[in-house]
């Protein structure tokens, strides 16, 4: 298998790092092949190339069996053009790789629940998978721009049937092999997209009989995400509404570093990634949590590899690696052992093997 | 002065029945005279007179110099064709009457505080203000529709340069009697129309030097209000986003039943309302929590009366009583006593004496 890695801005490079390491060792261990390529994305690929996203770096995803992308963005390109910020680079693979479906699972570990911002009790048993539609709705629809020599603007949230199907269907996919619930969130007592997305959403749950549906405004999403996370299993929507949602439920758990996704296209291939930034403030020092890059590669080995038992092991070894106490900076572990991210990613393979 | 009541559905008719009386009798106490007019609005509009905002109640809005709404909606009406549902007329008040601003203070009472799924010491101190612009957005903007004979679907999200800079400017006014800090929340590594939204936020800033002002990305802000509520003062943004933070911000406190609105045109002119909704499952049992319609009757005082002291009076009456222990069905206050609607109201009543 070949995979590019695309380390990207600030602690990316090292997160990414960690999570090649760990993907070498699980291949070792279970004699497999991985072949690994670097390519330019972000800000480093602005200075580089002078672009968020070369044509190299779309080619060589093109031609591999997956990616691994590190984070991208920081305050040294917030000011320029946005044809030439980081997060160009992002929307822009997300396009050209038919990345529709990104998955973001949040579960709480329990060790680290001290930490969340909610109570014990209320996020506690939290379990649940955003799959948010990432390339349509309202951050690509056409036209985009000003107006009126600049005095007016309009973006557009725009749909075919097809991209809701298949995001709906991953959806309902996800769910028949968890817990078997679905939450669509829309705005169908407002938006026309909503209401051609809960319709869809009608028909595609007929071939999953196995699978409960249920709809929800996306305001009494935002507040049910708070006041009751455990009662989602999988909640599908909207590219701006899973941004959103998937930042919020992103916090509830007190371990945000802890987090990896998912971003697939039709046919299993994929882009995975940490949800957390590039954290600029703490770049180059070693002291970055890897372990959502690692678990990002897990899931890679999972839906782009179908190499379940290897990421069971990956996941299983951070779990562990958390068990013992090792934790990174970001982590606060009671009478645990702060390690920098080298030392993490040791211990995660230790486990491994 | 003349006020139009809106009671709409479910416990709608009751809470606004209760602030009618306590601003009687605020009027009563201060030398006012103030005439009560009721019109239909939502679902009970829609059994009456086939629509869910009548000419009719719209005539007498314009006429008035405020208006009190209870709540709309309910599962009667949730299998209508769209313009038949309650929520097309508070959208369609909303618009008619130019309510642009809408104003969703957040503010916690000390002795609620262990009914919040956040940790206390995370939502303690919170004492937010959301204006959320109402008439514009993505849930105004045309086109709005189906196309390809179905097999696509559109919304837009539009705005001018105007539409943009009064309700900027209504935050920093807000924000200039408060403590001096405005987030001005968008999406403008994305969306064009955040970019504009940001300029004229950087634009309006000029005129208000005393005032600090913080942009900050949609995704970023639905984390941060869960991890530090509290370092916010005024939050202001579009309409779709101020409509998923304004709800997520409702249940931070843990008091949704206590949390008034105000939407607001260009002259001081309003509609009051309750945060929280028409609850069905308990409508006509006189246990609906009647004190975030009598803050919102509060706050009309304030805003479009220019009563400051008379609704500083509710107000403190309304801390009063919780204060004393009463408390409706809703909220859980250990020692306290739990009473019906009449009779907290009441209790505000005499407070206010
Ligand atoms: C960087 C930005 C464009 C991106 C998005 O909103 O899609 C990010 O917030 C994310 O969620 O991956
Ligand atoms: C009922 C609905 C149209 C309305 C809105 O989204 O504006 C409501 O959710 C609100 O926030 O007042």
């Amino acid at each position: 298998k070949h995979i590019v890695v695309l380390p990207g801005d600030g602690i990316g490079t090292e997160v990414s790092e960690a999570a090649k390491k760990v993907l070498e060792a699980a291949a070792e261990e279970f004699d497999h092949t991985f072949t690994f390529e670097e390519q330019a994305i972000g800000g480093t690929a602005i200075d580089r190339y002078g672009s968020p996203l070369p044509d190299e770096t779309v080619a060589a995803c093109k031609n591999a069996d997956a990616v691994l992308l590190g984070a991208v963005g920081g305050p040294k390109w917030d000011q320029n053009p946005s044809h030439l910020r980081p997060e160009k680079g992002l929307l822009g693979i997300r396009k050209e790789l038919n990345l529709f479906a990104n998955l973001r699972p949040v579960q709480g570990f329990s060790n680290l629940l001290h930490a969340s911002p909610l109570k014990r009790e209320v996020v506690e048993n939290s379990d649940l998978l955003i799959v948010r539609e990432l390339t349509g709705g309202l951050y690509f629809g056409t036209p985009s721009e000003r107006r009126d020599g600049g005095n007016s603007v309009v973006d557009t949230l725009a749909y075919s049937r097809h991209e809701i199907e298949r995001i709906v269907k991953r959806a309902f996919e996800a769910a028949s092999v968890r817990r078997k619930h679905v939450t669509s969130v829309d705005k169908a007592n407002v938006l026309e997209s909503s209401k051609l997305w809960r319709e869809i959403v009608e028909e595609v749950s007929k071939d999953y009989p196995e699978v409960t549906v249920e709809h929800m405004l996306v305001d009494a999403a935002a507040m049910k995400l708070i006041t009751s996370p455990s009662q989602f299993d999988v909640i599908v929507t909207e590219n701006m509404f899973g941004d959103i949602l998937s930042d919020e439920a992103s916090v509830l758990t007190g371990s945000l570093g802890m987090l990896p996704s998912a971003s697939l296209n039709d046919s299993g291939f994929g882009l995975y990634e940490p949800v957390h930034g590039s954290a600029p403030d703490i770049a180059g020092e070693g002291k970055a949590n890897p372990l959502a890059a690692i678990l990002s590669a897990a899931m890679m080995l999972k839906h782009s590899f179908g190499m379940n038992e290897e990421a069971q092991r990956i996941e299983s070894a951070v779990s562990e690696a958390l068990e013992q106490g090792y934790h990174t900076a970001d982590l606060d572990l009671p009478g645990g052992q702060q390690v920098n991210t080298e030392r993490m990613t040791e211990t995660v393979i230790d486990l491994l093997k």
